[in-house]
């Protein structure tokens, strides 16, 4: 770990058993931890515009280093002065190193079902081969042959200049045996280096870099990526990866994996999580999490409400919505839940109009900050197991804000 | 022609030639005219709350009977308390018969080409028959038998509870010969007949009904329909139909129709118009418009601006705006124009992402909006023509309505 307050710091306000409330001072600005991060993976978080999201309370926003790369391709961000400016955005941002993206071409699988993603990418794009340099792979653009390798990720992200960049690493399928992974995670820490070596050299100067730990499911792997990293001189700590087949297994690969690493670092769990993970992760002692169900859920018709049996989603497209009056989540500010009945968002969702993902998106994430909001307050009030518990339980973020 | 105040009044304010300003003043409030109607045809304008359309300006949005009968259907509509409750707009709100509909269903060709529908809709359903009666036609969402006629739309539009609802007609299609254009003008005023007496009877206390002007491109024909419409108790005129291969033959038929029709009526022109269509309509008197166009090219990428020789389109998506520094449109007060680089929208156009989609919806209603507001001013000012000389010569709204 390394300390440069010029390009981040991270102040740890006050703890609540292992949780912990705190700020990342970033070159945009603070980010108030935990803290939820909307995806921008292609510079645009999906049906907002940045003031749009700036104003549901957001600071910080995590774009992708893959498909910035793809496309538009980091010199036009470059000449535009950069993603900030270039996506209008005057918060913080973070960016992917593309690290998983490029793997899911090549493993599919169950990581690329894990998180939602791969999937679609298989048909359009081909990984031409993984070494020791990094990955080659084949543009679903115009078929142009790219790189993507600790240099060039880090040289992406320097160009994009985002507030935090994140190591090159590979995100080891969870079909991987214990050789693979353990082979895959010394490389990664040899990129890790390289990632390092390169931003020493020609990294922007206010830009922070954060490590990932890698190891699947393997304590052993994951105590010796938690040294390796936390060696490193990184900004913070992101814990990538295989967490396992279900959440029973996460809880336990979090359970070893998180009190290995340095208490004082700033945490990202990536790709995760839903409702209950946040209350999990944030109970663990990490910091932020991001994560694209919000914005997917909304695609599908899902709003997220406090139905714990339910996964804490809302079927809108179900007939047990229709004709149902009130609002979606009582004392949610958003426009669908401010404006109108569940009747009419069932409607719209069901007839596929564009204005209902748009709402549902505003929704998600209008329950997410506040989710996240009531969090850092119940930290600092000393009462975030009581307000974890109400969540869990099945209060909404508001109501379970409101027990004192 | 009759006049009710209880349901509407139209108030012409001011006159510069042939054009007028005024207010439609309908039991959902003051709508200025001349006005563009955004449409709602599914009980939602593309991929924007109500409150955003509002914001925007607009008083009066155009609802689709044909599309509202299939789902959620009247009687859940109804339920709600009316279609401004259902979809939160406090606004006025014009229902379309579903005449277009169902007969684009039936005829195809020209008069879907012409406005850009039906051709989807002939694969999801059919037309099982025009009769005296009215139109039987099958659910696109689930198969089942339809009526659309003159009473059963009557009865629709009461159920929604329009502050306008329009009669129901036969949309004659531009291939059709005079003989059957004559044939199916006279069922429309049989059938206009039929609508008032239904709504005389049955319609809700604060619906007014506008008659529809039919008669393709023949002279004769348009002006035994203009006598005819005129002549009953409707409370304003819609001109609807083949307006003719072009803009020049539209504006032929414009030119014989709208001086047979009323002065003191509100006048409709269904389903146009462009930029230059709307300065030429209101030249010839007309007062309210719908038009899909704004939101429609918004789904292709494509932005309104001051661009005659491109029909005032940019297109996003071409080349030539990437890299482009600087707003879309300068004065525009949208969010794409306020925040954004001509480069960024281009990026985004032309990855397909959703954002771009509702920036330039939210931008092409504005522009629209900005093109009605400068028209009225204008009109106010005695200086209408050299408002829409400007405008046609490339003028920006903004920069049109600054010449004094």
């Amino acid at each position: 770990m390394r300390h440069d307050p010029v390009r981040l710091t991270f102040e740890i306000h006050a703890r609540d058993a292992g949780a912990r409330r705190g700020t990342l001072q970033t070159p945009h600005g603070p980010v108030e931890t935990p803290a939820f991060i909307p995806l921008a993976t292609k510079g645009s978080v999906r049906g907002m515009s940045s003031r749009e999201v700036r104003a549901l309370g957001y600071e910080l926003v995590l774009g992708n280093t893959y498909h910035l790369l793809v496309a538009p391709g980091p010199e036009r961000i470059e000449r535009a002065g950069g993603l900030h400016k270039f996506m209008a955005w005057d918060g913080a941002i973070i960016t992917d190193s593309g690290g998983f993206q490029v793997f899911s071409l090549a493993h599919g699988g169950v990581s690329a079902e894990v998180k939602g993603t791969g999937r679609k990418m298989q048909g359009l794009a081909a990984t031409l081969g993984i070494e020791e340099e990094g990955v080659r792979f084949r543009s679903y653009r115009d078929g142009s042959e790219l790189l993507l390798s600790p240099e060039s990720s880090m040289s992406v992200q320097a160009s994009l200049g985002s507030d935090i960049a994140l190591t090159f690493d590979e995100c080891t399928p969870f079909h991987a045996d214990r050789d693979y992974t353990a082979r895959s995670t010394e490389r990664t820490h040899r990129w890790l280096d390289r990632c390092l070596d390169w931003h020493r050299e020609n990294g922007p100067p206010g830009q922070a870099v954060f490590g990932i730990v890698q190891g699947g499911t393997y304590e052993d792997l994951r105590l010796e990526s938690c040294e390796a990293v936390s060696g490193a001189a990184v900004d913070g700590i992101a814990i990538g990866g295989t967490l396992g087949r279900d959440k029973e297994e996460m809880a336990e690969v979090l359970g070893f994996t998180v009190p290995a690493l340095p208490v004082e670092a700033p945490k990202h769990l990536l790709g995760i999580g839903e409702v209950d993970d946040l209350m999990k992760g944030i109970a663990l002692g990490l910091d932020v999490f991001d994560c694209a169900v919000p914005t997917r859920l909304a695609r599908h018709g899902m709003a997220l409400a406090p139905l714990p049996e339910k996964r804490f989603r809302f079927d809108l497209r179900k007939g047990y919505s229709a004709g149902r009056r009130g609002p979606l989540v009582e004392g949610c500010g958003c426009t669908a839940c401010s404006d109108y009945d569940i009747d009419y968002l069932n409607y719209i969702s069901r007839s596929e109009e564009l204005t209902a993902v748009r709402l549902l998106v505003e929704h998600n994430l209008s329950y997410m900050e506040q989710l996240m909001t009531g969090a850092r307050e119940s930290i600092s009030a000393g009462r975030f197991g009581d307000y974890s518990r109400s969540v869990l339980e099945g209060a909404s973020p508001w109501q379970a804000a409101e027990i004192r």
